[in-house]
């Protein structure tokens, strides 16, 4: 294979050649321009230069391996071309944001000072780099929704019953027939290198010690395979499928999971179309400014930047590819065909769909609006109103869970008792092990999982509940006036 | 025609004899200070003196011809005369909101940087002079109703549907038969020159370019002719009349807008008196505390300034000469024996009037508080009360159509959608076509079309929507409690 | 009579001999100690020393007559005590807050600025002194209930109708039978010389001006007598009675009313024991610390200052000798019997009392919870109870009224306009009176009244009323969530 | 006995010997230290050293002697080391709190300038030390259900009586057919030693003095042999027992207050396990900081400090040994089986138990959710619940009481007479007395019974009652809207 010098690849910097260094590989990405989830305007934005740091944290190492082919890549940088590369990396200014980030890494609290999720989220926005931050804290449009998902649990208030015994309390259930300490489960949280060397596996690691399931999401930043080894030969793990377009390629993924030892398919279907996360695309422009100071544009007009917005910002690429014609006809028996494994829809967003899931027979439902996109109701609503209205439902499926990824409403012990009096199986968070994992690695997320089982564990006692199975609808009462609470998200 | 010197001019500056200077030209307007919808007050202060500043931008340029008779067109001024004048014009010093202006305008951001109709309302308020603000933003009374309009959306959650094929998404639809590539419109926005200098025509090319449909104000700053003739020969453009009390003139305004080639009449019936615009009456004093700090009144008590005050502002002005006494059995048979066009009532804000309306057989109604004067429901309420109530008024009429004029209720594609989905053929929107071409003039136009576009494209996914009309009543709920959001105006 | 040196005076300063001097006039209080309504405390403060500058604001010219016998009245200062109290006077140091006052009254816009009762209240807040404003303003317990009054109205939308002829529109009514230009009266509004040295004159001659009724209050700092006075042949006044608890005294208070002119009564049954006015009673501790910076108590613990503290404030003294066993059975009928007035009673405060008004066969009622004292309901939910559960009530009364004195819910024509559709014949308002007469006197009077003309004109004309007959019930709707606004009082 | 040095103490500061020094008497605490309610960390922090300061606010005098042997008392400090100490504290330096506290006390108002318990709780705050603030005010989670239990007073209006006599208005009631001369009493405040060195003792001269009954809590700072001893032989005081997990232990505590003289066991439900009061937990760390500035851990990540973290506070360790594991059908017939006294059950949070502690026939009940924790209903909605659902339980109980102890529901007379409309005989009030007492001892908890009864008078003319009897539950409505209320806590 031949070498490279920097001068060499510095020439393929156009649509017409575009050449582009990954870990000291150098790689012809010039027909691959078009076809990028992210757009072509991020890559040429790199074009003969190394886009390590920029690639590294939002693709999973195999990604392109997997999207190229063979003859694309070109070979190697030579000996002393790596070595500039290096000289520059540590002659490298830091930006503002790197030194913030560093010195909030020097004055994070021991973590036995962490009392609650908020704690622990509070440091992680401290430590996180400003582009972290933008990725797993934005929701759509005004954010009103995501607030929305937060303040439909201050409505529901306990009926608490007293003198009943509760000396002894076991929190632990089961989801889809696999036993779990507690009522929760890692909902699928993606990029988790963005936080943390060790990402998703941070999280894998925590659970298989806290007997917790995760379900890892087709975006995660290591691969699917990376994370089923460094889990436990006796660990659950579901998976996030985000379906392809192509049946073919869809079909290869959900074997290939299957075969890794997967025990579900989530199959996604409430993030068809990224949502308008417009924090998330401003993050690069307030970066500029941190650095440079406020910028002045000549004409002060209409000039488009040549290196074009893209407006989906890095969650928008991860969804380009999804299938956006899936049907229940169509669909779930195409799934049921490939796969033995269970199947459950996440993003049930309204009674008439928990119906429609329930006929087409899969064996459970995540109700989710991923994060609060599109003003969809808050699914604590929905899970009331399936119970309300229809709770044959909840018999006729496996399981019905409840997930809130990405919007933070579930901070507390009573938020996911709640849930569960309403009739889910389990509670799925997602942004809280981002964050955990972002600050204190591995052991950030057990903490974060013991904080639970506390709660869970005081909620139910208080309540007048010793095990999952005492936790009534009854016991929960949604009330006609709104708390007066700020929900800080 | 004879000709004048300043010094002849500035002998005329009383109610007896009231001359002015407009573009060079010596007017005498004596006789028409009573009728002068603005009042008398507002021209004597510039009684013998050049006044284009103060009337250009707020009057049609064929106003003075048309109000005036030609025997009151005296003359020119002088060639000294004129020479003095734009000698005094350089050498005025700027006021500090000028030189405000200036300075915003050099610190705009890239077009590419405006992602939401809010950011383009942003940049718009920097750039726009403090008058001009002042009468895009004012609003009625304590300016509740109008944050109440924009709330209102926020208690309709969608019961966004899942499963759906949506790959193909088509937004189009007509309104009164007349094809519009997304279902928003061009709801009167007036006095556009008080932003940009080319003012509604910016919006008029946009909207041909962009596929909308425009609705033109009688308030127009370029008149209706002119707006026709920068439009394109295939583009739809609809008529506001504020109808004047002497139906003659009324007549002869719409044959008038007929024969320019106007597709529609929007007959207003909402503004029969101006709403108490206080900040847009304030604005002068402001401006002159601004230049001059604290004003300090000797007397402190109860001294009339000598140039009387225009309680009803900018806005007041422009209804002075508006018929209030138009009535169901009058009116609209008057109407329709004038003209062929289809005829709308803009300004319906209760049920009983939407009955009326149909009854009455015109072709549509435009729900409208005018910008919320009044404590009048919000129209989102009152499309959702002819649903519950009445849904077969929306067969009855051609088209109901929504709209919230100056009334900042509608920011997202999300507002539309949801307004749709409750029976609404389409959503004017005013303000935000001001402020766009404000900032940018006819692509900041063409940006918050697009913009609508998009948002709209991915609200129609998200909800499991392919076409128009697939948008149904029951995905909207509305819900019982109030979203904790501060809808900033 | 004998004249007095200040040294003679000096002495009598004890429960035991207790002189003061008002107005150059030598009292001896002693025996009227213990029976002042005020407390004893706050004369003895005084005792052998000049209380004219205390007295005179908040006492009606002729109650020292009336409550002391002639005998009690010793003599007159000599001339030069007159004399030395006269230097004493202009020697004294300005407080800080009589300072900021003067600055306050220099900085007053033209009264042609004042755009709304807001502005109003905004100037009056700037030139009133400190105790003044704690009177004016000051609520009961936390002013919860005061600011609900407010808010009220915003729960309160108009159903306008559109397409009525409103060219011509009438505000004016009548209350009792009497002819008032706008559904609105001054409701008794007391100590209206705490504000302005012509008090509640301004308020008499502005209202004889404008064509709108006065009810007085028992506690004006003007006698009965001396605003009658000041009052046109024509014009109509109300008089609003705090029944003393001996019937002898309030039978000749009410006949010596009868005589004087006054057109009805208003028995005031809503405030029989002073609210918990505590911003009032904390007036003077305020301005102290202001003087002399913040006040250290060498034992910190529980001295109890030596004069007292009146917890019930200004407004506790002015109730003291209220009957507090007033009842339906034998009020009515004992007031019936011994004037031929109209009765109305004031301070009805939910739909049960409102019945047993009605079968007292008394004239009318006014709504009021005498500016939201106790937690009561808003008077415009009480108004809209009695439409919807017995609106036959309104048919039994000659009048039913809606006042809200002291309480500043009302502040626009819109407010007015709500409660007169919900069927209150007019409107008593009180402190934008208060107000306006301490900011301008009788013409800050007159512009507030213009204004609400003005606002209630623009009201009717936009929900489609040219009088106040066409105002009707159903173009009110009471709404299912509350409006986002931050009443400021 | 044999006398020791503190060098000799100072050997055992371990878990194999653990010594500490209690005014002056030195105790081997060893064997104990697995048993300590508040957990061993705490006392091996003081481990061979003086632990008199930390020991003493939070203990009743007589703890160590009832849970440690006479043989772990192993003598005394000799009286060199006494010395020693004793000049220790001399020369310690005070910490920041100590001083700011000592400064806040020299500035405290004196008793007759507050007027209301926010004013006395406003003072409470700045004299009391940063600890004995966070165990006073903190609440369990987010301080949600906390403010709620508050603000659910808002939502209930007066519909206020007028005409009625009211001139002799007498609050006095009975409980559990003691006398009481306001319809309150105290509620179990504990460790009221932590604002005032004579406590509780305050607390009961004061109750005494005012004629209002006492409840106290097994948690006192004294013993209840201590507060008996300091009450009057006519005052009436009732036991609130948190039961203990032993039948026998907590037999002998039940027979020793009957013994005493108690006069009703108020059985503890609510408080079965802590809440999780974080406030509380993070004080110390706080404090650290206040001395210190911020601290930095030189890892930055995951070092759990040497001495343990007790993540249930001060409150925590109160309840470890506490009966997890009453029921109806044995707690109860348990109860009255070895004691005659009335039996109240304190902590009632829903209608449902409400009917079943009538069917245990208990003497009274207590709706109360411990001071809010766990997102339970406010009690005062409870109470509403039953009083709409069930009436008929007030009739079968001897008392239904209400109380909101440490979560500061209850500020204002209207508050009480609010809940005695609904049907609460009495109402439990808790940290006002705290604070009051903490801030001028005894006369500070009269001062507080002296304003409550002012305003239950006050509120009770004003709503037309002049006994006790009068109030109905037609007197109050609950409203739909809620007021905007910022409650403060």
């Amino acid at each position: 294979m031949p070498s490279f010098t920097l001068q060499q690849v510095a020439q393929h910097k156009s649509q017409n050649s575009c050449w582009v260094i990954i870990k000291n590989k150098v790689y012809d990405v010039t027909e691959f321009l078009p076809e990028h989830p992210g757009g072509a305007a991020i890559i040429l934005k790199y074009g003969g230069r190394d886009a390590t740091s920029a690639y590294e944290p939002i693709h999973p190492p195999d990604a392109l391996d997997k999207n190229l082919p063979a003859s694309k890549h070109l070979g190697y940088l030579n000996g002393e071309s790596i070595n500039i590369l290096q000289q520059e990396k540590l002659k490298a200014k830091k930006t503002k944001d790197e030194r913030r980030v560093e010195l909030a890494r020097q004055r994070m609290p021991p973590l036995s000072r962490i009392l609650s999720l908020m704690d622990m989220e509070n440091v992680a926005r401290q430590v996180l780099s400003h582009k972290a931050l933008a990725y797993y804290s934005s929701a759509s449009d005004d954010e009103i929704t995501n607030s929305e998902n937060a303040r439909a649990f201050t409505r529901f208030f306990f009926r608490a019953r007293v003198m009943r015994a509760v000396a002894h309390c076991d929190p632990s259930t089961t989801i889809l027939g696999f036993r779990s300490s507690i009522p929760v489960f890692v909902s699928g949280a993606a990029l988790a290198k963005l936080g943390h060397p060790d990402g998703e596996l941070n999280i894998t690691r925590a659970a298989c010690k806290e007997g917790i399931i995760q379900m890892i999401s087709s975006n995660s930043s290591f691969s699917a395979a990376d994370i089923m080894a460094s889990a436990d030969q006796s660990q659950t793990l579901f998976f996030q499928l985000y379906k392809h377009r192509d049946d073919d390629i869809a079909e290869r993924r959900v074997r290939e999971m299957e075969n890794l030892g997967y025990k579900a398919i989530f199959l996604t279907v409430d993030a068809i179309v990224a949502g308008n996360r417009e924090r998330d695309i401003r993050s690069p422009w307030i970066l500029e400014e941190q650095e440079s100071g406020p910028v002045y544009f000549a004409s002060g007009t209409s000039d488009e930047p040549k290196d074009g917005v893209n407006v989906f910002g890095t969650a928008g690429a991860l969804v380009a590819n999804d299938d956006r014609d899936m049907t229940w006809e169509k669909t779930i028996p195409w799934l049921r065909s490939i796969t033995k494994l269970p199947i459950v829809i996440k993003g049930i967003q309204c009674v008439e769909d928990a119906i429609l899931a329930a006929e087409a027979k899969v064996d459970g439902i995540l109700l989710s609006n991923h994060g609060a996109r599109c003003s969809s109701l808050p699914p604590l609503e929905v899970l009331y109103s399936i119970r309300q209205q229809h709770p044959e439902i909840f018999d006729k499926l496996e399981d019905s869970l409840f997930s809130d990824p990405l919007a933070g409403g579930i901070r507390r012990g009573t938020d996911i008792i709640k849930a569960v009096c309403l009739g889910a199986k389990a509670v799925g968070l997602g942004r809280p092990f981002l964050y955990a994992q972002s600050a204190y690695g591995q052991s950030g997320v057990s903490k974060i999982i013991e904080i639970l089982r506390r709660e869970v564990v005081t909620a139910m006692r208080l309540v007048g509940a010793s095990t999952i199975r005492d936790l009534r609808p009854e016991m929960v009462q949604r009330v006609d006036w709104h708390p007066h609470v700020h929900v800080k998200l």
